[in-house]
């Protein structure tokens, strides 16, 4: 047994002083606000971070992708271009140094939405899990925990065969998809959009998936939602209702452009709603209907998606900005709602209901943050500091199953520019 | 002379290896990009940035008014709250640390929006401008470069006299408000808002104001637009417009909701633009038009003005973000005319055309960025990392007229946590 003592943490929804806290086996045995002793950890203590749409190859374009014009479809032509470059040695030296920043950025938990499955040419690697391989690998790594949200990728648009690099993401059909992924232990599901996977594959995925988180890309640009009603006469979010998609271990990231229809289906069925608010600025998505969705039931989760910038504060407070902006009125999202998004709710779209709160049983995640650095002085210290204040530079301490991590910010910074140049050459 | 080797410097619209500085009474003398020696600089060096709107006491609200629900009026009575409780002694401490926190981001020049002119129940002090001379002093304490923008605030709402803390901002009349403002050598001048400054009292402030810069709140909510046409049948800017406000020496502040006229009047006068982003998510303004505006021939500039956050990274990047967000479209702002916005154009609006470049002649600021922390590695160590990575967490080094600024983050941290503490208590 270890025992800490924390200055002050978020429990049970309020800050406390002096939480002491024991951890057995990578698990608190107990969280006593106001008593206990041990190692001291100074700073405001959050529980642990999940980070719940990752495309960490996709860090390789920050500052890159930003500069000129274009669209969400250029966008898309940049990125291909990175995809086309990695093989299993970079793609595990680039996926380590991304999480390792986000282990910097207090984040205990990646969600990684992976479809590089296959060689360039989209032949299996003599290993048919060596991708995937790479990306465990690289969380084990960086310290911290990982759902491989392993992606079904069929079609390039609505009916059309993969082109180009996408070869690499599709596994021909649903069931050879749903052999090569049952063999991966551990990992999550997901469908790539309704683009990708024709309607008459989707109960496939999903029996496959039965019983494991199941995430897909919903509705983030209009042209998609177009597309899917002239192929099938339905919105994506009808598309998947149809189909058994939609469910409360179902992920339904970005959910843009939605109609109230839409809307009730999420809401209904309990399903996740993944908002990555800093990548629906950059590629100029529109703001979605937060409040719609969470008063119809659904549950927002967070994600830095294309790794812009990897900060999940920035993504809580960016919500509710992004609400304000589109509504201007205050105060839809209220400040414990997005830390419970970023925390409990997102670690349980992951399959992981027991982590993101310091609370008895739960994983021994904390993550501590500075409330005096230039940022974060004079805001309280509580979790209006952490939730309006704070950012990842703000980040002491993290610990994920009850192991103190490494945040060498400088070895970070040096790994990362490293392993880009080497991607980019 | 002292001389400096800057590693990477953005000079004359882009980034160059190897640049040879030199300093000469706090101007620059020389400027050879490939050549020279002198005390190394290492990391992406670019010009000071122009914090162009600021409101120094509304620093005390960070992480505070953003909790809870509300719009900007109700977020108004909280700002007033703290409007009550200053002194000048608690003034200048807060302001001290407030500049000190825009040092360490990496702002040379900040453009101090002031109102706070007398005692709280409006008499004035015996030093009719001790509450100027706290922001003058806190600024040179923090060793960055202000300009006064001595505000005139005369209403309540439209034709209603001042109420409450109103009555500190308010000097009775225009003319005595510029007998007041003309004895502060060097400031420049500040209408609050159509609200605050009735219409036959605009042709006295703007003949007071000649020759000097000359800001204003400009359109920040529809309600002003609403009231300003009842009273006055006209929009905000019309009013501005016909009574001479407008011009190369006049800031605009936000300039959200304009008609397509308010647009062409204020680009056809070369009136500043200041787009205070940050400030304009959290209280919820809108997405002002910014490409309409520029387009015209405004020229944009930016501010922390709130100081939610002070990080004019952010801001840069936001405006261009936020017009993705309204508009779905990428590239409306390109790299280096942000990067224009938060350097040159807003010295030249706050009255100093000679600040802001890495140029001959020019006031010798310097503002060098870590191109290897976290957020900035792998992003090409050039202009686009600065507006599209960079946070005020990554300025390493800041020079101002010469002289380097000491950054030290943890006693800035401390001084913010107990000025807050000593206002609020």
């Amino acid at each position: 047994m270890t025992s800490y003592l924390l200055e002050r943490a978020w429990v049970d929804g309020a800050v406390h002083d002096a939480v002491g806290v024991e951890v057995v086996d990578g698990r608190f045995t107990s969280v006593t606000p106001g008593a206990g002793g041990g190692e001291p950890v100074p700073g405001l203590t959050i529980p642990g971070l999940a980070n719940a749409h990752s495309h960490a190859f996709h860090r390789v374009l920050r500052g890159r992708t930003q500069r000129g014009t274009g669209s969400f479809w250029t966008w898309r032509a940049q990125m291909y271009a990175v995809a086309e470059r990695l093989d299993p040695d970079s793609y595990l030296r680039l996926a380590t140094a991304v999480y390792r920043e986000m282990a910097a950025a207090g984040i205990t938990t990646v969600g990684e939405f992976h479809y590089l499955h296959h060689q360039p040419d989209g032949t299996p690697y003599d290993d048919p899990h060596v991708m995937g391989h790479a990306l465990l690998q690289a969380a084990d790594v960086a310290g911290i925990r990982i759902r491989l949200l392993d992606t079904c990728y069929l079609s390039s648009g609505f009916g059309e065969p993969p082109e180009g690099v996408q070869r690499r993401f599709s596994d021909g059909d649903a069931d050879a998809w749903a052999r090569r992924s049952s063999a991966l232990p551990g990992s999550g599901a997901a469908i790539h959009s309704v683009r990708a996977v024709p309607d008459d594959q989707l109960a496939t995925v999903v029996a496959a998936a039965a019983g494991r988180p199941l995430h897909v890309h919903l509705s983030e640009q209009p042209a998609e939602n177009d597309a899917c009603v002239a192929a099938y006469g339905a919105t994506p979010t009808q598309l998947l209702a149809d189909h058994g998609v939609l469910g409360p271990l179902t992920t339904a990231v970005h959910a843009t452009h939605l109609t109230a229809d839409d809307v009730h289906h999420l809401g209904s069925t309990r399903t996740h709603a993944c908002f990555c608010p800093t990548t629906e600025r950059d590629l100029g998505d529109g703001v979605g209907p937060s409040a719609a969705l969470r008063d119809a039931g659904a549950r927002l989760t967070l994600g830095s998606d294309s790794h812009a910038v990897i900060d999940l504060f920035e993504e809580m407070r960016a919500v509710e900005l992004d609400e304000r902006l589109a509504t201007r009125r205050r105060g839809t999202w209220l400040t414990a709602d997005l830390l419970d998004a970023a925390t409990a709710t997102g670690h349980a779209s992951l399959g992981f209901p027991d982590a993101g709160a310091i609370a008895v049983g739960s994983r021994a995640d904390l993550v501590t943050l500075d409330t005096t650095s230039p940022r974060t002085a004079g805001t309280g210290a509580d979790e209006h500091t952490a939730v309006w204040a704070a950012s990842a530079a703000d980040v002491t301490s993290v610990m994920v199953d009850g192991r103190w991590l490494d945040l060498d910010r400088a070895a970070v910074g040096r790994d990362l520019d490293a392993v880009v140049a080497e991607v980019l050459r």
